[in-house]
């Protein structure tokens, strides 16, 4: 009998949970969730057989060291921040552990220990990271077999909404944790193309596009994220010519959102306080340039020369243009206009949201140099069965199933670029219908 | 006999050190000058009687410790970062203190201490800080002991060359720290204007310009710079309805910084490495999209939209077009920019600089609203008497003058805001040639 442990059990989960559950059902496996509502928790559950909720309080560390006692895999989806102190007390007590989050430089120097202990410690497991670095590797090692080489690699991902659920001017809503999403691009995104290699700060980001064609769904923007170039040795790809990894809205949103971004609204660096009452339109103003003569509406167009019509719609539709009240006036700039946007973005009881990722690779061989592109389409169902959730808990689910079932034998800490990991998961995620099409042209 | 301590003599100490060596010379005080280099510490002093150079290590505790026991008052003029460290250490030996430098939070935090030890720490008494402070309080109070009502304050400050100095496009050279020049205005600047609160993030900061104007000596930009809103509280202007300090560069200069800083090449967050060899060219190329067909002239003119040819001539200047190599190919950006910079703006040994100081009032009497300008100009030597050494210098030192004459005999921690600390020293300050010139409009 052997005990998962998944530590939180929020948004994202749902999915990992219903299908951890399930493969207990078998009979050889019992499945605890823990999280700080135990209540829901147990409702999570549905009463399955072999399934326990158990209340967590993350900070007590004789809670949290009980329960890791009692398991032998533990599934952290617990906010980034604290996968370090779960994965210290696995080691401690020698249990497996699995997150879909960033390997953190914290992590990392817990390599050596892992192997020595002859533990399996698994992250980035989830949608992206995960699926990106899954799908991408077996396209990689395919070329690789074939004594082909890859001279250019792309690749972009986006939690989105279903078409359907396109009903506001941004179409967009949170699907996932509404600060990142504000706070997404932050710092300086870097990588390489044509050899070159690129840096990008901040505020030229949302300006730095590519347009990405879906046949079934249409355009998007892409735009680069993070440090792409640490990926070229991740990928075993070190001396390729073009290298980026990066993020999808829908196509208009990049345009409108840098207005947020070219004012400061996204600032998190310091505290701002309004007095109650405060309109959207003032709060927009304390960004724009005192000029007597001129309206909030001719100050934005001075400072933002390619303001049009579709720009300017989304953030009227926002309310920054009449005396709607800010929700919160206290906090940083990028909190008060999260809380604008959490009202506004809120996904709808029905609303359906969006998976979509694209690889596009360029491969050289005997016969010259041909494009592969690799899309993934997936859909949730509900406010509840997102997409996200879906895509970010089924591999994470799987990976531990196929770990129990003795599929994956490699011990150490890993993320899923080798073939013994992603190839499992792959198959049985083509199974739940997260599949991607490749076309060669 | 009074000891005066100076720690660190580099090259905005040289009017501090010959000024008060020369007050030692009626024979009831000492100088000890203590810098990292002893021989150039003891040519600094002019073998004036009463002085003493000494090396000092300043990371050594004892060393610092022993110095500091042998002062009445120590003044440093070490990096900002090691002022809480003496300071600290004034406190346990029950010693004054004097700085040019920003009062820190950290150091905030000793204001108890200070006063419960009847001690007299001053920070803040440089240039700026330090010479605004004086010559803003000395008219704020004028104002108000005449019953009137400020509702405007700005007040612009620069290190530049004089105008015979001026023999390169950017009319700009390295009159104080460079690797500060590079990075000015990082963060968010944050002002009042009509009663309307300000921010404005690093990008927009060197497009939110003000032309200054001095009679004498022209056109200049005025930038916002840090947080202008505290100041409010420090100069007893709680309710004032215009509050901005800000920052002075030559006109032009700051549309063509601007372009660093949109590229992002000013960015200090992230380190690169480019190979031997690699042209600034090739490093501007880097923070432009790739795009094949398009030179790197013609990616900047899409990227940076006003691009003129006074810009581009700033540019070229440098170096940017052509095949000049990197002095420096490893670091951050903005250490790789400062690297280009220190070789082609650094201060020949017969070049001027200029300190521009210029504060704007609008105030509300009686009569009705009345303008204010008052304005410094003051001219360097050389490369070595500079009028930044002067400016900052100076106040710093007839501080310490007047506080051991005994014409300040308040207690505790201050920057220089109250009269019994500014008055002395604006007085003597335009004995020396540093007076501010009023005018009414």
């Amino acid at each position: 009998m052997k005990t998962i442990l998944i530590l939180g059990g929020g948004k994202s989960a749902t999915y990992l949970i219903d299908f951890l559950a399930d493969s207990c059902q078998s009979g050889d496996r019992k499945l605890i969730l823990a999280d700080l509502d135990p209540v829901l928790a147990s409702k999570k559950l549905k009463g399955k057989q072999n399934t326990e909720a158990k209340e967590l309080n993350i900070e007590n560390s004789s809670e949290r060291s009980a329960l890791i006692a009692s398991a032998d895999v533990v599934v952290s989806m617990l906010p980034a921040f604290m996968h370090p102190v779960v994965a210290q007390e696995c080691i401690k007590q020698e249990k497996h552990f699995f997150s879909a989050s960033y390997e953190s430089e914290e992590m990392q120097k817990m390599k050596e220990e892992v192997s020595a202990k002859g533990l399996f410690f698994l992250n980035e497991c989830g949608l992206d990271p995960g699926i990106d670095h899954m799908s991408a590797m077996h396209l990689i090692d395919q070329a690789k077999e074939k004594g082909e080489e890859i001279i250019s690699f792309k690749s972009y991902c986006g939690g989105l909404l279903a078409p359907e659920s396109e009903d506001n001017p941004w179409k967009y809503k949170f699907t996932w944790n509404p600060r990142n999403v504000v706070l997404a691009g932050q710092g300086t995104s870097r990588y390489i193309e044509k050899g070159e290699l690129k840096f990008v700060p901040y505020h030229q980001l949302y300006k730095r596009l590519e347009t990405i064609r879906l046949d079934q769904v249409g355009d998007f923007d892409g735009y680069p994220n993070r440090d792409s170039l640490s990926y070229r040795s991740v990928y075993g790809l070190e001396n390729i010519e073009t290298m980026l990894r990066g993020t999808l809205r829908r196509a208009g949103y990049c345009k409108a959102w840098d207005v947020f971004v070219q004012l400061g609204m996204t600032d998190d660096s310091f505290q701002v306080e309004f007095p109650t009452g405060t309109t959207l339109r003032q709060f927009i103003n304390s960004f724009l340039p005192y000029e007597k003569e001129l309206s909030v509406e001719e100050k934005l167009g001075k400072v933002i020369p390619d303001l049009d019509f579709p720009i300017f719609e989304k953030l009227q539709w926002l309310g920054f243009f009449g005396d709607k009240k800010l929700p919160q006036t206290k906090g940083s700039p990028a909190q008060l206009l999260q809380a604008i946007l959490e009202k506004d973005w809120a996904l709808a009881a029905d609303d359906k949201d969006m998976i979509v990722m694209q690889h596009i690779f360029e491969i050289k061989s005997d016969q010259g140099i041909k494009k592969l592109t690799s899309s993934l389409l997936c859909y949730g169902e509900d406010a509840i069965y997102t997409a996200m959730a879906k895509t970010v808990g089924l591999p994470l689910a799987i990976a531990v199933d196929q770990f129990l079932k003795g599929k994956i034998t490699v011990r150490g800490m890993h993320v899923p670029v080798i073939k013994e990991i992603y190839q499992p998961i792959l198959e049985q995620l083509a199974l739940e219908g997260i599949r991607f099409e490749e076309k060669y042209s």
